[in-house]
């Protein structure tokens, strides 16, 4: 007879994500049209790029060893050097204007880690937590794993609403709640779900709001700026970070997954030193260090040239198929259908009218499923009872990794779906 | 004017790791012979294979793409099944016999992050935790971010003292606090830091006993085969796992880190699925998923043979160096010195005489770095108060990344100070 256990209180706290039996529907399903899963596009990973770079590595025994030996918890020193250098040049972070060098630079496994980490170090159960609504599902799978309240704020074109954001800290404040207030997490590049960046104003001016409320304890902006490089037009604009001249209130994390490689886990952050000591910390009890091969190789491929050249390539790759994917929603979706049209990642969110409920149980995703297509219902991106009505005929679609005939085929016929349904329903009704 | 924050209760609970300050001696000293670093030997890692394993995998679009993807959380289907083949055709854990398939493995960010995530998932703070004295101290670091108790069992040349194991459990439940008691840590081959291995009735018996006081709840073992590849003679021995048929028991970690390249960072795990529900859940918090390339790589190291022929060479070259270093010991350190001669692994524990104490604040050990040698003090590997008196006089010491005649010139300075220290205390005595 089996001896029975308990979990801790974090495991018990930590449900399968909302998408796990999606992305198990997709696998089982190979057929099937996933514009679910925020996947990279397979045509545009740097399969040259990285057999040449680990080529030239493993080609000096000196190198090859550097690179399958251990390395440090903070990350490679001169892609850290890099990641500054990049962040000076393209963003104007300048060390002299921003205090911020490699020792200020953590590279972890995916930003996806950093989140967490920091996170981890930073919140306590009942500390509350401010982010858009509708958000990244997963970094909310986090926040609730760790007992944290949250606070939702409305979104809209823009990004995050920073006068709502500030009302709902004035509220906090006058329910004696302030105190508990550690981070607001803000997506600032195409959104995920949204696929809607945070205005240059706002940038600014979320900076100076949880400023104006740090009077007793500090409150960080948590800036994931995972989707920056896969924009589609110049110039892109400045991270959050630029408005944080002291490097004190901005904890900066970005990635190389999306606009390199995914199979490479490999992510990066820029944080205050007070911030990045515990992280580093934890990330000892974690793994002291993400692989160092990894790091190498794409330290390589930034050196080489390499790196910048397949941007260019990644960022055109996608904007075709963003492109695709909104004539689909223009030509076959119901007008009423209200939707953002991205400057870059990769997704669009599209709300359809409110009587054509998109969830998981809802008619309309059912028939999406016996059609072959498969979407993350809105209302997954939604925290459960955050003062936000979740969007409950919203989906967020992902050009991402579907090859372009498939997005096609799959806004088709979802859009023909959905025009079927509201007619019929306004037939039942008469 | 800077706004203060606090950390979390576990980052509050988080110090710096001890031996951080070595390392950054060992950094900032290049010429100082480290014997303390648990690197692994860079002449053995694997440079022309990696080269040949990415040229293969990066040479077909396919599988260059597959591997430049995100994979799944659980991890790379064909190096999960190469991990069941490998552990039933040489430990005899097989499908029939054990009910380990494919399903049951995990593979992480080295053997670190699973040792991490499972103490995440079973263990609050209060929580109780038995492990040998000494014991590994970066888990001892974790268990103790996590507020969680440790009870020191003795250790011997056979590993863990199974007996002192069966008699603090009676303890713990005379007192009432068997409830909080989860989980036995052992690192079962070539023990992390005295070289010992746990021996084969000990193994069974370990077994028994976390079955006899799992009476209201389950009590596993957590085991540590991290050096289990590095033996020196064959055969060797079977894991604590094998003990365990009903899969239930026992959570196995494992790594490729120490064996074939610590820069590619995967090590693996075989769970009782009940375990292993959470701990997926978990990770997919953490990173859902370790880097899908170096996982690619090592199965394709594997499938090809190279990686056996790896493991040849690895444990002959560390066998001499091992040699070389109890060589040096008999011939230069104090004849009472009480040391371990191991079978495999990277280290080698030497207690000197009790009145010369090697403690990072002691004569002996500034004398060590006055003469360039740094190695670990034996009081590290000691959890404080948990039960056990540390061993004040021990050295850990790693043949693992030092080059040969560094590991014997080292090993001469610490013997040759050690005689000299023992002579002037006697002289001034009389």
């Amino acid at each position: 007879m089996t001896v029975p256990f308990e979990l801790s209180q974090r495991a018990r706290r930590t449900p399968d994500p909302p998408i796990s039996w999606l992305m198990k529907y997709a696998l089982d399903h190979p057929d099937c049209i996933s514009l679910a899963a925020g996947f990279v596009d397979n045509e545009t990973l740097p399969v040259e790029v990285v057999g040449a770079c680990v080529g030239e590595l493993m080609g000096e025994p000196a190198t090859g060893r550097a690179a399958l030996q251990y390395g440090t918890t903070i990350g490679y020193p001169p892609l850290r050097r890099q990641i500054v250098e990049r962040m000076a040049a393209e963003d104007g972070l300048a060390a002299e204007s921003h205090h911020i060098g490699p020792d200020d630079v953590i590279v972890t496994t995916g930003s996806q880690q950093l989140l967490f980490l920091i996170s981890d170090v930073l919140l306590d159960p009942g500390d509350i937590v401010l982010l858009g609504g509708p958000s990244y599902f997963v970094y909310m799978g986090i926040l609730h794993s760790m007992g944290v309240n949250v606070r939702t704020v409305p979104m809209d074109a823009d990004g995050m609403d920073v006068d709502a954001l500030e009302q709902a800290l004035e509220e906090l404040d006058r329910a004696g709640q302030l105190a508990r207030v550690k981070l607001v997490y803000c997506v600032s590049y195409f959104q995920n779900p949204m696929g809607v960046s945070l205005s240059l104003q706002r940038r600014q001016r979320m900076v100076r709001v949880v400023q104006r409320f740090s009077r007793d304890h500090r409150i960080f902006v948590l800036e994931d700026a995972a989707y920056k490089d896969l924009r589609f037009t110049e110039p892109g604009l400045p991270p959050i970070k630029k408005f944080d001249p002291t490097n004190e209130w901005v904890l900066y994390t970005s990635t190389f997954c999306k606009p390199f490689s995914a199979g490479m886990k490999s992510g990066f952050g820029v944080l205050p030193r007070e911030v990045l000591a515990p992280v580093l910390r934890q990330k000892g009890n974690h793994d002291f260090g993400s692989s160092n091969l990894n790091q190498m190789v794409i330290s390589l491929a930034i050196a080489r040239g390499d790196y910048d050249r397949h941007l260019a390539k990644v960022r055109s790759g996608y904007r075709r198929k963003k492109d695709v994917m909104a004539s689909g929603i223009r030509e076959h979706f119901p007008a009423q259908t209200r939707w953002y049209d991205p400057g870059g990642g990769l997704y669009i969110w599209a709300e359809l009218p409110a009587d054509l409920p998109t969830g998981p149980d809802s008619p309309f995703f059912k028939a999406a499923l016996q059609r072959g297509v498969l979407y993350v219902p809105g209302e997954f991106c939604f925290y459960p009872d955050s003062g936000c009505e979740p969007c409950r005929s919203a989906m967020r679609l992902s050009y991402g990794v579907a090859e372009t005939d498939k997005v096609a085929e799959g806004i088709r016929r979802l859009g023909v779906l959905a025009c079927e349904m509201l007619e019929s329903a306004k037939v039942a009704v008469k």
